[in-house]
């Protein structure tokens, strides 16, 4: 048995990289992911879905019956934009949830929302390209557009969602260098980093902008499904079909390894995510569109997701009640109708990228902001804090340690932070 | 309830497009998956497993196991190269099967072999790199090279594989040309389209030539562990695992729905290869690497590998013992050594394309020959037939038919063709 050659690039393969792998090497997912794995740590950093939310006996329960239902269609090659039956379920589960019928030529499976954005960006960005993003925003979403070296413009947020009055002036300033943005993407309910929720009337403004400029829609949903209330304003999609692409993971509802999402979307745009896909991984899971057809068919994705609500309201209720208790006074955050995140300001002069080490060493962990920004904007005052994954009763004890890190780093002593 | 808008380029999405669509715009793949489907036709077109090669219950049995064992590995986010169990299990499969023990940094697990040329070709190619490739070779790798705007440069084969010496001159007028290839793509095994195997001694030329050039060799080997003798030459990659880019799909030896693959490569090449997955679809089903792993512990993978060699070896004696006796004399056939395909040249003057649809009207399908080769090679002379799908009974039926179709089109009446 030979040893096969470790170490650095002995053979100069470096010299073969593309152009695109500079707009790659971001580590920040990386390590931010990292710093979810320590035992003794609370940790407020992962987006990660419970598995508590999991119903483990159906689920292995659908997957046997799957295999041994139809295993010509649950363990075979099948169509790249998904199994028909998959494609006709989404368009019935998105007229019953949002009300509106959409064409089989207008909705696609991908493996994930993030491989629904990989197929887009790949079709729509070429190197330069502007792509719009509310400022801050999901960082995965960011680094595709960076991955075809496209140019992430940030457009800035307040508390009903992303401005769209500055939306108009980054367009008018486009404009006037010849650029036009290959679209904007958007997380309107309980938005990955902000927990902030687009607002009924600011959605409208920005359909009615989008339109009258020609600027496409991307809207991700990944959180929908998750809010604490029943009362939502309707998607960017429902307001307009034609210009919005709808990307609706089933990663939090179902559960991620299943790497399935769907999309709706101007059928032009889903001919070529296809034609894309061809080239990816083919076709997404149909062991797991299976299992997700039948999960629904028995009532069971609607109980998962019910539970699920139980499950993250619960904490989001302890994750505020204890803000407003534990944390030093003069602080700021959001207070998210739903989703896994709340967003946090911390005092002038205080560095959440700084402070990390610090919480870490307490034994608590956050997701600093600065990552969530583009290039050259300041987010040194913010981070993230997710309660998906954390018990009750560990939410009070984290956000103890982490007042004592913030109160002695706003301390006139607090030097080097 | 509205109605999503339907119809053509309404909204010009489509001067939105990026430049590497134009790629894209191959349905030689779509069309080809799309002639196997018709009931009263015999084809011999796809080149997929057979469903008969499953061990259904025991596949759902694992599946079923996975979920219920550790529902916060098979169901969970997971890292992107793979779970870390996976890539241990690969190092000993390889150590096993080709004999070369390696690093850990040096395999990562992909969704399916597709997707691990995808990675590839995004961390390597820029618009107008050259890519070199058999030919003819797997129409999906060219598709994947030219969706990054690459182009694709084919080095004629004979019977012993790629011919080496026709590669050396290809890199000598690359050279005078000042380009470097930024790999050659390759099956060594039973290859798609031809059937071919590459000899042992023509492996052996291959990795000194392009050590010597500095050369990528990029080996698939999806077919390998389905060859009908026990001896094999030995992998590329374990001649030079410092040089090698080694993908090793589980598609036809487990299921294709699992969409699981694993790569052995160069560390630097896995590292940015890694990146790149973070920004699709960020790791591969962690349901179906826990299916894979449990399924080998038992002894199963082996098991089933043994079942569908014995079936592809019955298909491919029932398909050469036919087209001995079957088709007019004076055609030339290739005799795979295992794998799926084997290849026919029609007599000089005759055109595969021209005539599958007269075929189809006949009852029979095959793949053309001219998609699997670039732009300006004539490959209208060559036909790939299938074996994998087709039960021996419906082999010599579907050969008369082809024979019949290729009878009339060679007779000197024979006109238009």
């Amino acid at each position: 048995v030979l040893t096969a050659t470790e170490g650095p690039d002995t053979q100069g393969w470096r010299e073969l990289f593309a152009g695109r792998v500079a707009g790659m090497e971001n580590d920040a997912l990386a390590t931010l992911l990292g710093l979810a794995g320590r035992e003794d740590v609370i940790s407020f950093a992962g987006g990660l879905p419970d598995p508590a939310t999991f119903m483990t006996d159906r689920l292995a329960e659908v997957a046997r019956q799957a295999i041994v239902d139809e295993p010509g269609v649950a363990l075979q090659y099948e169509p790249t934009p998904g199994l028909p039956r998959t494609r006709d379920w989404f368009r019935s589960y998105l007229a019953r949830r949002e009300g509106v019928a959409t064409t089989f030529e207008s909705v696609m499976v991908t493996s994930g929302g993030v491989e629904a954005l990989d197929l887009l960006n790949k079709v729509l960005v070429d190197p330069g390209d502007v792509v719009l993003m509310e400022a801050p925003s999901y960082l995965g979403a960011e680094m595709v557009t960076t991955s075809y070296q496209g140019e992430v413009v940030g457009v800035p947020m307040d508390d009903d969602g992303p401005r769209v009055d500055l939306l108009r002036d980054t367009l008018d300033a486009l404009a006037r260098r010849g650029r036009r943005p290959k679209f904007i993407y958007t997380i309107p309910d309980y938005q990955n980093p902000s927990g902030i929720t687009l607002t009924g009337e600011r959605r409208a403004a920005l359909v009615a902008l989008a339109a009258e400029r020609a600027l496409l829609l991307v809207e991700d949903i990944a959180y929908r499904r998750l809010g604490t209330g029943d009362a939502q304003p309707p998607t960017l999609w429902s307001l307009n079909p034609a210009g919005v692409v709808l990307i609706d993971t089933f990663a939090k509802t179902f559960f991620p390894a299943a790497r399935v999402a769907c999309v709706a979307a101007p059928p032009e745009l889903i001919r070529v995510m296809t034609l894309a896909k061809q080239t990816t991984d083919q076709f997404a899971s149909t062991l797991s569109q299976s299992m997700l057809l039948a999960y629904d068919r028995q009532g069971w994705l609607d109980e998962q997701v019910a539970r699920a609500r139980t499950i993250y309201t619960r904490r989001r209720d302890a994750m505020l009640d204890a803000m407003g208790r534990v944390l030093p006074a003069g602080l700021q955050w959001t207070r998210p109708g739903g989703g896994f995140f709340t967003w946090l300001t911390l005092p002038e002069g205080v560095d959440a990228t700084a402070l990390a080490p610090q919480a870490m060493a307490r034994g608590v962990a956050y997701v600093p902001g600065q990552p969530f920004f583009t290039r050259g904007v300041d987010g040194r005052r913010y981070l993230r804090l997710s309660y998906s994954y954390v018990a009750v009763d560990g939410i009070d004890e984290g956000l103890r340690r982490l007042a004592a890190v913030i109160e002695q780093a706003s301390a006139p002593s607090g030097e080097g932070i």
